[in-house]
């Protein structure tokens, strides 16, 4: 049996890794699991990528929460990602707090955390650092690159960076940049955890973390992941456990203690530091700003064919922004099928039940 | 020359003020401008209500920030309400910082701060505490009451509570109700200013504010005054003062730099208690509800004529609410116009520079 494979691996590979940004680390360390086998020409390979708060528990149980993987609705067993047909990975990103090199981790140069002294990370290094793992697996070509949100942003990365590697793209609910209102929310995130005093310029220790700045974070974000329609429908203005309101500041209103709920159940799998870091790269992210802002010159080199779905509902990542992409992918001559599902679930509903999504995924995978 | 009338009023005016959650303040201080010249029947004020953050200096210089009042564009000479006509009263709300009886008022009963201490109060409380001031000024019925946002809420208000008192009402950017994405957006600045330790329980002295939890609560609320279109249109991905990105956490882009300094400047003029009270009313607003959820039985006794206006691009209080307070005023028999305006500027679209929007209100007033 090839240890290389399975359930919370962890590998870390020596040498420079340089980034975008022009830092370098000295080593890199990924987490990651794989299901499925590889078979023996290696061209089943399936790299699903994360979003902003995801991890590589993609289909297992979750080490902290005791839940299930995050994208158990599209990979599993008879599910279109299935590992009885695929050799599904899905690796912790660059910067992360789940095992893979972030500012967490021990600088090998000092034996001190990197807190803030972790150099700032592109969406490209995170790819960057993908790559270096399949080396290590032996993989040269992925039969495809699967993403939602963030992972979407990865995904489209791959088929830009390393056109030879991938030859099936499909990025969900996802932009080839974020916008103005995107950056905005992400900066008001950052300053909720830099205005708790705990975070202490990043140099916090594991059991006194900035918890009350990200959980502010996090709500303010779980906002932007769920649509008006969407938490009218699910909350309105039902109020928890009472008849009336308190005429006070508990949380009266069903849609407060859901959201401090997450507030604070964030807190307890997430580093704020690493919060920092990658919503940064996501704030960077702009896959046509190598090329005057035109993103079909971006993508003049990709080699994979595509998949883009968005939902009509999502906020965040509006069909706008996919269609953008399916504009620029016809324009540099790349085969490219995109679809607007209906949903009242927002920007989440990638990670929701959503058999359509599964129908498309499964199509297009199998086509 | 009477007292009463002209810039920077206050007044206290003595005995009970009972509030809708039972609660009792012991005096009622309000701080008001009037602008013009009241009539001998009294029959030309017009009452401008301000918004979650406004005050009192509605069409003269803020005494803290130097700037113009925050409603010239349309209160002023050769404005749709011109003191040259109009006799135009402005006070600050019920819960403000700016005067009236606030969290940050002495309690006469033990001469120290309310701070927390402050019973929580409604919107109709506040239109209740206006009501007292036209009493003190011996108004009995107003031309019009006039209000965006917060504003626009009171306005309605002010048509069902004091049906005899309001002739015409003109309700701008607004709703009839806090919605569940309302209601999280407030909660998230709620919860940033408690998270600040300087916050206290409410009890910082008046040097030490909880700066950077309302910083934090303001930049949120100010990502949900503008439309995503119109951040694209001012800001998009420019960066602020620099060629290429820092690869680090300083403003680089222009929306970053905005949102700060909207949010520095916002605590050297704003108390953070009274942001928790004036959200809260605003969260607890709900005109149906002590009709089942029915809003044309709220509008039933209504004597008042209504004009409602909102913005194409408003998402905070979107189209949608005004329509449904249209539907529900046509329900009731109450004379309505309403007419929705193309602005890619969003909820703040009300505060700028609106001709079309100047027009509706100077024709609906001179009708």
């Amino acid at each position: 049996m090839d240890t290389r494979f399975g359930l919370d691996r962890r590998v870390t590979l020596a040498g420079d890794f340089a980034l975008a940004g022009g830092g370098v680390l000295p080593e890199l360390t990924i987490a990651y699991e794989t299901y499925g086998t590889l078979n023996a020409n290696r061209s089943n390979a399936i790299l699903v990528c994360h979003a902003l708060t995801g991890d590589q528990y993609l289909a297992s149980t979750h080490p902290i929460t005791g839940k299930p993987g995050w994208w158990t609705r599209l990979v599993g067993p008879g599910k279109p990602v299935d590992p009885e047909h695929w050799f599904v990975i899905c690796a912790n990103v660059l910067g992360g707090c789940m095992g893979s090199t972030g500012p967490s981790s021990i600088d090998p140069r000092d034996g001190r955390a990197f807190a803030m002294r972790f150099p700032v990370i592109t969406l490209s290094d995170m790819v960057a650092a993908q790559a270096r793992l399949l080396d290590h697996l032996g993989i040269d070509c992925l039969a495809a690159v699967i993403g939602g949100s963030m992972g979407g942003m990865q995904a489209l990365t791959w088929a830009v960076n390393h056109p030879a590697r991938v030859k099936k793209v499909v990025a969900i609910a996802t932009a080839a940049r974020h916008s103005a209102q995107n950056i905005a929310f992400h900066e008001v995130g950052r300053q909720a955890i830099m205005a708790d005093p705990n975070w202490a310029g990043g140099t916090y220790a594991p059991g006194k973390p900035p918890a009350a700045g990200l959980a502010v974070a996090r709500m303010a974000a779980h906002i932007t992941y769920l649509s008006e329609e969407g938490l009218t429908e699910k909350f309105g203005r039902r109020l928890q456990n009472r008849d009336t309101v308190s005429f006070g500041f508990d949380a009266d209103f069903q849609v407060e203690s859901y959201l401090r709920h997450q507030g604070l159940s964030f807190v307890e799998r997430f580093d704020a530091n690493s919060y920092l870091y990658i919503t940064r790269a996501m704030d960077y992210f702009d896959l046509a700003e190598a090329h005057d802002g035109n993103l079909a010159r971006a993508f003049a080199g990709v080699q994979a064919r595509f998949c883009l779905v968005s939902f009509t509902s999502d906020w965040l990542y509006p069909t706008a922004e996919s269609r953008r992409i399916v504009r620029a992918l016809n324009a540099a001559g790349a085969p490219v099928s995109f679809v607007e599902l209906e949903s009242p679930f927002g920007h989440d509903a990638f990670l929701l039940d959503a058999p359509e999504m599964n129908r498309v995924v499964n199509g297009f995978l199998t086509a």
